[in-house]
């Protein structure tokens, strides 16, 4: 971790800061930007919410062990980590620390008292709304799951930021292909201590009639939120004796038949990280990594 | 400045520290990620030159003088700063001060002796190469346009990164209309001690005959680099008497007629904020700026 925030020149000493176990109660205002054209207000801080009396500054710590993807617009939450794109309204990456305990249901949580909410941390300029996703024919997709922070009731609900929504397709994504890719996720926890998963959106070139690449997508509501192409989970597993495994995949946006095995939509690594802009488990040695989508090195 | 800093809670602690004007030989290594996959190499640090045996840190204070447009993957050359998109390889903005002196033309400079180069700051999986472009049919357009950095050989020579390079057409617009608009913006320093030039790509939404709103851009090379649809350019003069005007600007990635007056290209400036997820001047005050596209507030 220190190496990677000294490379990173002090830009995340806040970052570094925070992670390394301050105890004091910290403001993130990432959006410090005032407009100085039109009506709007500053964006509000996002102030982090302290569960139980504890800080959450040893759990960003945890979720963020093997190095930052990007540092663009991170907004901390109780138990993910997100970085905003300001350009698409839709997060860059939201980043999650899974175990066998953490998301374990607790009884008293109750998911249908959770409601989407505008993200008031995000610029309003910037900031998407339930009004975008109305009539789109997307569904509000969550990129941190929400079944993977059922401890907890805020946790849940923290989930519920239209930050950490994506438009999905709903039926053979959303609530079936992508939603067994998250289960897996999870089962991950019964075989390993700790599941670092790192989930985002894609915005892939197809080559058209022309024979040129392009990338194109659709956006929605007054906001222009993006609609992802793809999307991908690149999933770490620290294995018992110290050595790790990791899966990356990719699913496209559309209705994928649940008969097609997870392991289909597997890609390697670095291909997401060239498309996404992005560098993961950066602070992982490569030499540590035993297994790449289930095959020794 | 120093408010922006403090509200951007120590993220630019380095930046500010740069631009606060401390002496010591600072070495940028934004890149610090490095890959795990794949047999690149690390992206080597860039090295700010320095010029004639001066720092450049105050000359990169006054560029930035009113506020960051955003604060991903920063460079800063000696007498231009750049912000890069790592997943388009074309950079989200750069910043330019201008002023009747310094775009003055020293005779000893000769562009001829410019070589367009990948910047070997940008990670080898995020930098555009001169083969990108080879075949594409487009210009190696200039952000940080050459022609206000003809004081000094090393300044023009570094405004040919492919870093500050985006994929434009070349008849009618990078040779033509764009031109003209860049040669305006030089002739604003006649009138006006200080001129601040942003200048950027958009990649804008288009309806289509379905009633629904897609992005669409091409992409081109082996690094997928993107081709703006717009290109956008923000700037600000300090008038004698302390106040501001501003003019800002957005043009279609085409064939522009020579004879449409530049300003039929100009739009609120909030539009471009809005569309590129950036924000402009954050740290001049609204009140400060008395017209905005040559119009009195």
């Amino acid at each position: 971790m220190r190496n990677a925030i000294i490379g990173g020149i002090g830009v995340i000493t806040f970052v570094a800061g925070y992670i390394q176990g301050k105890k004091e109660r910290v403001h993130w205002n990432y959006d410090f930007h005032k407009p100085i054209f039109g009506k709007v207000l500053a964006a509000t801080p996002f102030t982090p919410a302290v569960t139980n009396n504890q800080p959450t500054t040893s759990r960003i710590s945890q979720i963020m062990k093997y190095g930052f993807p990007g540092l663009e617009n991170i907004r901390s939450f109780d138990d993910y980590v997100l970085s905003y794109d300001r350009r698409t309204r839709v997060a860059y990456w939201v980043f999650e620390h899974l175990t066998k305990e953490n998301i374990k249901s607790n009884e008293t949580v109750d998911r249908s008292l959770c409601e989407f909410k505008p993200d008031e941390s995000i610029h309003p300029y910037f900031r998407s709304l339930n009004s975008d996703f109305k009539g789109s024919g997307y569904d509000r997709g969550h990129l941190a799951a929400a079944g993977n922070h059922k401890s907890c009731q805020k946790h849940v609900e923290q989930t519920f930021y239209l930050s950490n929504m994506a438009p999905q397709v709903g039926t053979g994504f959303n609530r079936h292909s992508w939603n067994r890719l998250e289960k897996y996720v999870r089962k991950l926890t019964k075989l390993h201590n700790n599941v670092y998963c790192c989930t985002g959106p894609l915005y892939l070139p197809r080559k058209e009639s022309d024979g040129k690449n392009y990338v194109k997508y659709e956006v929605i509501g007054a906001n222009n939120v993006a609609v992802p192409t793809h999307f991908f989970k690149v999933v770490v597993m620290e294995t018992v004796n110290g050595t790790f495994e990791m899966e990356a995949f990719v699913m496209p946006n559309q209705p994928i038949d649940d008969s097609i095995p997870l392991s289909s939509f597997q890609v390697p690594p670095d291909s997401i990280e060239r498309s996404a802009g992005l560098l993961f488990f950066d602070n992982l040695s490569k030499e540590k990594i035993n297994k790449i989508n289930g095959k020794r090195k």
